[in-house]
C-alpha cells in the first residue's frame, strides 16, 4: 500500500457528539446562547476535530509551497515567471504579504519548494521538496506525471507528519506564478463545468488576456480528459506542484487530526483534490476567506464550507489563512477562558 | 458654547489627497495591485485619519459604557435587568467576552459606567461618570433630560481627550440589558420609518415578546415624537445613557484624529447619533461587523459604512471591535512592514 493510500483510509470523518458536548460548554459562559455566532462554531469545531473536551492552539503553522507552472509560457498571468523565485527569496527575508501577516497572527511560516524552476542552492531556511522543475505547459500535455503528482502529495502529508504536535493549527498558502489556471482548470475538471465560468483575472490581466486564458484552459481540458473520478490524474494533469503539496498537507493534517485553514482560490484547488481523493477532509478544513476569485465560490460550495472573511483578497501566499488562523484561535479562545454564568454570579437568561 | 458645541466644530472631512499618497505606497509593494483588498482600505484610511504618511497602531483600546433602560421593565428583554451591573463586574474580573477579545487583540478594556443602576462603591478599575441611574421608561415618556443626554456625550467626549495619544487607535462596545430597544428606536426615528423593519431578538427572546418588543417602541416613539433633525433630543427620549457616552466617544475621537471602531448593533446607534450631529464623522468611523439585528444594515447604509466582518456577532461589549481593531491593524502593518518591489528585487507588473 502506498504512503497515499495509507493515509487515506486513516482519515474518519470527526464525531459529531463532540460538537454537542463542546455547545454544552459554550451555552454555559456568561453571553446570550450563540450570540457569538461563527466563533462559537469555531470552537466547536475545534472539540470535534482534536476530540478534546479543552483543546488550546499553542501553535500557528502556515505552509507556503512554491511552484513553477509551464502554462506560463502562454501569458496567462500579468507577472513573469521569474517571479516565482524571487518572491520566495522575499517570504524567507521576511518581506512579503504572508510574512506581515503571519508576524500579525503569531504564525511561523515555512515556505517550502516544490516545484520552483530556480536553483536556490540551499539557502537558508527553505525547505527543499522539489518534485518537478516547473511543471510542463498543460496546453500541450500533462502538467506532470502521476507519479510525480503523487510524490507531491506525499510530500505534503509528510511535512504535515513532520510538523504534527498537540495544539498545533495549519494554515495553507502559495506562491506560483500562473496558477490561478491551473485552479480553474480543476474545478472544471471535477465539477464538470465550462472554463468561462470559473476562471478569473488572477493577479490582473486585461480584457485580451482574460479571453485567452479561458482559451488555453479549455485546450488543456480537451488535451488532457482529465477523468473527475481520478483526483491524482487531474492533479497531474492540469494541477500544480504547490497545488498538489496544498493537497498532501490537507490529507495529512486529517489523519493526525490536526485542524487546517485553508487560503483562497489555489489553496482550495489542494484542497479540492484532497476532497475528492476523501470527502471526510472537510470536517478538518475552515475555509479563510471569499477569494475575489470566481471559481472559489463553487469550489466552496463543493466541499460545503462557509468562508469566515471576505475582504476583498487575491494575493495568495497564505495571507487569508493568516487571518483565518487568528479568527479561529478567538474562537478557541473565547471557549477556554471565558466565565460561566456560576463562575460569575450572573444571573440566567429567562 | 458648549463643549459639545465646540468639538462639533472641530471636526473636518479627512483629506482625500491623503489617500492618494497612501495608494502610491501601496502600489510599491511586492504583491498584485489592489490584491490585498479591504487591507488596502484600512491602511488609505488610517493614513488620512491620522493625516501622517507612515502612521502605526502602538495603542488600542476598547470602551465598554455600560447603562441600564427604564424601558427594561417593559419585559423587553430576555435577561433580567440586574444583568448589567453583574456583567459589569465580569468585566472588572476579566471573564467576559470582551476580555477575551481584547486580550486576543492586545487591546485594553476601559469599563465606563454611565448610568447603571447599581451603586458600584468605587470598585477598582470601573471609570465612574455615572449620569443617571438607568434611564427612565421610554415608553412613558422621555428616557433622560436633554441635559442629561448631552452630559452623557460630554462625558464620551472628555474621555476620548483623556485617552488621546499618537498611534491609539479606539473601539467602542456596551452593555445594557434591554439596549436594543432604544437602538431601534433610535435608527427608526432618523429613518423615518417603521420599528418593525428595525427590531431584531436582541440577546434572543421568543414570539410574542418579540411582537410586544415592537409595540413598545412604536407607543415610544408615539408618546416622545422625537424630532430627527435633533440628535441630542432623539437621544434623550429614546436613546440611552451608555448611547449617548459611545455617540460622544466618537465625536472626540473624530475631533483628535482618532480612528474608531465600532462594535455592533447599540455602538452604532450611537454613531448614527454623533454623524446625525457631525456627518463627517463617518470618516473616522471603521464598521467592524454586519451585526444579526435587522436595524444595524439601516445605520450603516445611512452613513455609507461597509460592515469588516460578517461572523453572526450579537454579542456586543466591543467583541466585534476587537475583531475589527486587529483587521484595521493588520491593513496599517501589511502598509507599514512589507518590501517594496525594488527592495526586495522583485519584477514587476507587466
Amino acid at each position: 500500500m502506498s504512503r497515499l493510500s495509507a493515509v487515506l483510509s486513516s482519515i474518519a470523518p470527526v464525531d459529531p457528539a463532540m460538537l454537542d458536548k463542546a455547545q454544552a460548554r459554550l451555552d454555559m459562559l456568561t453571553k446570550p446562547k450563540d450570540s457569538l455566532g461563527r466563533l462559537e462554531e469555531f470552537a466547536r469545531k475545534i472539540v470535534a476535530i482534536t476530540g478534546t473536551e479543552r483543546p488550546r492552539i499553542s501553535r500557528k503553522i502556515i505552509f507556503t509551497f512554491a511552484g513553477d507552472h509551464g502554462v506560463a509560457d502562454e501569458g496567462v498571468s500579468a507577472f513573469p515567471r521569474e517571479v516565482t523565485a524571487q518572491m520566495v527569496l522575499n517570504f524567507l527575508r521576511g518581506g512579503a504579504g504572508i510574512n506581515v501577516m503571519a508576524r500579525h497572527t503569531g504564525a511561523e511560516v515555512v515556505v517550502v519548494d516544490m516545484g520552483v524552476d530556480h536553483d536556490f542552492n540551499g539557502v537558508a531556511g527553505l525547505i527543499d521538496r522539489k518534485i518537478v522543475r516547473g511543471t510542463k505547459n498543460m496546453r500541450k500535455g500533462p502538467a506532470m506525471t502521476r507519479d510525480e503528482a503523487q510524490r507531491c502529495v506525499e510530500a505534503g502529508i509528510a511535512l504535515a507528519e513532520e510538523y504534527a504536535s498537540p495544539g498545533v493549527i495549519f494554515g495553507t498558502g502559495e506562491m506560483g506564478i500562473a496558477n490561478t489556471t491551473p485552479s480553474s482548470a480543476i474545478i472544471a475538471a471535477f465539477a464538470g463545468i465550462s472554463p468561462e465560468s470559473v476562471t478569473g483575472r488572477g493577479t490582473g490581466i486585461d480584457d485580451a488576456a482574460f479571453k485567452h486564458k479561458i482559451d488555453v484552459i479549455k485546450d488543456a481540458l480537451k488535451v488532457n480528459s482529465p477523468d473527475p473520478s481520478d483526483p491524482i490524474g487531474v492533479l497531474a494533469k492540469v494541477g500544480g506542484a504547490e497545488i498538489a503539496g496544498i493537497a498532501g498537507l490537507i490529507l495529512g493534517a486529517a489523519s493526525k487530526r490536526i485542524p487546517v485553514v485553508v487560503d483562497g482560490f489555489i489553496s482550495t484547488a489542494g484542497a479540492l483534490v484532497a476532497y475528492e481523493l476523501k470527502p471526510a477532509v472537510r470536517d478538518y478544513i475552515f475555509a479563510s476567506h471569499k477569494s475575489v476569485e470566481r471559481g472559489h465560490t463553487l469550489m466552496l460550495e463543493r466541499m460545503r464550507l462557509r468562508p469566515i472573511v471576505d475582504l476583498d483578497l487575491r494575493l495568495g501566499e497564505g495571507t487569508g489563512a493568516a487571518i483565518g488562523i487568528s479568527l479561529v484561535e478567538a474562537g478557541v479562545r473565547i471557549y477556554d477562558e471565558m466565565a460561566t454564568f456560576g463562575d460569575a454570579g450572573v444571573s440566567e437568561q429567562r
